[in-house]
């Protein structure tokens, strides 16, 4: 991604005055997309979406579609679906994709808290990742054709049902590929793929810890390993989860939760492992480090000790922060490790990101990689999505789906969720959240 | 390198209250080194250098060889040569080695300053790698035998005309090495091989800084980077020596006593640098970790800022300590960049060393490297041999060699030095080493 500029579809350019945001909320206090979308876009044509036809129709005002927007800094409730009006047209080398399926990220729910400085201060779309098909290409777009099935990989604002993106951010879908599938690859895989493979030189043989084991990047994480022979996999997750993730392919599943899991890996690899991925910070930086054995390497990928409430905890952050692991080169020589920080939100380097993508894909198509799909739920139900990746309830990726529920008779559509897609939504949610776990300081890892 | 015990080989039994080092100094002050090696070893036995004969002679007291001993911390007098007692006996596991020639390191300069931690307290025998042949087996060896050449990896007591040494830290030498190419190899091609191999993951194509680029670390990673394609080395050297390591494999040489290298590297890759090695500290840490591309690995295996003068100087010390690289993991993640520490002396994995050292040996018998040794001189030249490292004279490996310096008819062995071993003692040393730049602040890099 060359810089935000690229990276960011297009505001929408009007937005209308009401909302189909089931919670009924009136959008008070909300500004136009127009007051917050500097410097103003032409005004939005209309968009055929005819293969093939040129793009000089007249405007189509009349065109509206429906987007996420985080309107303020807080709690679940600041994401509200709204609906725009003005198709999105894409600009020399973009493409205009009709959006089937979108990625939920750890990054949305510090976004969501202001705690994420690359997105654009509210009212915003989110969104660094979907699938969908091609439905209009700009001039100069070559490689891509209406009809295209692709991945897009973004900074934000790809929650919404059409977006107007570069076509080199987006990538062919394997025919096998669902768009589910697909919406859940560019993130996870990345950080997965860059991390074992770019930074930390990963080999046969090697050990690694990898938290959160159950979440995207830890399945990600752990297919990825199983690329390579005998690599044993540590992944801290709660016991619930186990089972799966062991079947996966996690070699020692720890449950962080009843167990210190420093404790627990120095009792099966005295010596230490060779690589420690981290998404935690704070406190758990230290012990990482003091987890790795001499030449082995820590990467720190995240601060989610950050987040532990709804909204912005000060003092969770403060212990995050005074937490922090610093260190000096002098102190690295005499104990020959490594200490890498990734973040793919901060990498501009559209070469490699492309070439991981591709490697990404045929790994997919070979059958060595497969995106686990937690559950999937429609974009006005966005808040119970946030708030079951936020409780770590998931195994896998949350989904959101921009098309409407459909109401089925005799059901309340804000109370119960039915199968999408071929996924069950929020499988088995009701049994594993148990009472006191959701709780603000319950849900925070106890050892922090 | 299983540890301080193992690695160091035994103290000599006796020193003789007399001297050959070529400087007539009394040896005044510098207690036996009965007193000085604790846990006293049992008392030497003679060793027949009959291949095979079984360890069961007599205590051979006559026996006597030289070593250097650093007798307390300071400038080139306070190495000098000492003649020890009592043959060295190999124990279990050990096996007894002539030796015919040794390495100088950075480390060994340090140490004299009383800068080095690894080296134990004066007086002690320095030296941390040689080769020789092998003269007597202690018990439970296998795979050696007398008469083997091998070079030998250690922490410190080498520098003696016999060794006794684990037998695991010694590697059997390809039939085309000299001694002097055996004794330069160790430490500098393990440090270069795993710096690139095992920290940075270098590929095909990619760009390094390597400081120090005529130093034998320098042209050990020179070389090494050949074996990949298309390896883009920026090496920094007076540009008195361009030419030769051009030809040895640097792009671009880069004069750091006249530029600022940080500018000519921007100039030629704006982008930055896929691994840039630190031998430096200080500031140059810095301007290293700044020179790296988004994905970048810096490596800081050094802190020869810290030496200036022949004697420990505070100011450099306390500038390269100010100025000591600190980052925490929140930036390293906002830049997506690696930080690394690599020590030879502190790593204790010898299966890993092994395993590398037989890689390096095989390079070696494939032609692919192949050490540059820059000069050798006599253990009573030792003060010479580490004045011309100190003054960055060096292109390539000094040697020291145990034999005594054989006196010419009409020579003074004082004050010229001839050619020996097939190699020129400090070619061309009088050219190099102009006015002024032998003055111990103008020896310091220029831009600290």
């Amino acid at each position: 991604m060359s810089g935000e500029e690229a990276a960011a579809p297009q505001q929408p350019d009007q937005t209308e005055e009401r909302t189909d945001d089931p919670t009924g909320e009136p959008l008070s206090g909300v500004p136009k997309s127009s007051e917050i979308s500097p410097p103003a876009e032409e005004p939005a044509e209309a968009l055929e979406a005819h293969p093939g036809e040129a793009l000089d129709a007249p405007v189509e005002d009349e065109f509206t579609y429906r987007a996420l927007v985080l309107t303020g800094y807080g709690g679940y409730d600041k994401v509200k679906v709204q609906v725009k009006r003005g198709k999105p047209h894409p600009k020399s080398g973009e493409v205009l994709v009709r959006v089937k399926a979108c990625g939920l990220n750890f990054a949305d729910l510090l976004g969501r808290q202001g705690l994420y400085e690359l997105l654009p201060a509210p009212p915003v779309t989110p969104g660094m990742e979907c699938s969908g098909v091609i439905e209009a290409l700009g001039e100069e777009v070559t490689g891509r054709q209406v009809g295209d099935r692709v991945l897009v990989l973004g900074r934000h604002s790809l929650w919404q049902e059409v977006v107007a993106v570069p076509a080199s951010q987006t990538f062919l879908m394997p025919e096998s590929m669902s768009f589910e599938e697909a919406a859940a690859m560019p993130i996870n895989y990345l950080t997965a793929y860059m991390m074992l493979f770019e930074m930390a030189n990963l080999r046969a043989g090697q050990s690694i810890l990898v938290h959160m084991a159950a979440g995207g990047v830890g399945i990600a994480v752990t297919q990825l390993c199983q690329t390579l022979e005998g690599v044993t996999v540590f992944g801290t997750a709660s016991a619930s989860k186990h089972e799966t993730i062991s079947q996966g392919g996690v070699t020692h599943p720890i449950d962080y939760r009843t167990r210190d899991y420093a404790e627990e890996i120095r009792k099966i690899s005295p010596t230490g492992l060779d690589v420690v991925l981290d998404p935690l910070g704070g406190s758990d930086t230290h012990k990482a480090f003091s987890l790795l054995k001499p030449m082995g390497t820590l990467i720190v990928f995240g601060a989610a000790n950050c987040v532990t409430g709804q909204k912005k905890n000060l003092l969770a952050m403060a212990k995050t922060w005074y937490n922090q692991f610093t260190i000096n080169t002098l102190r690295l020589m005499h104990v020959n490790k490594a200490v890498c920080g990734f973040h793919l939100g901060y990498l501009e380097d559209d070469e490699l990101i492309t070439k991981t993508m591709n490697v990404l894909l045929e790994l997919y198509v070979q059958g060595k990689i497969k995106p686990r799909i937690d559950s999937t739920y429609h974009f006005e139900q966005v808040g119970d999505a946030m708030r079951r990746m936020h409780e770590r309830n998931n195994i896998g990726k949350v989904i959101l789906l921009p098309e409407p529920k459909m109401e089925k008779e005799g059901e309340n559509s804000e109370e119960k969720a039915s199968p999408e897609s071929g996924e069950t939504k929020a499988k088995g949610e009701e049994e594993e959240v148990k009472k006191g776990e959701t709780d603000q300081e319950e849900v925070k890892r106890e050892e922090n």
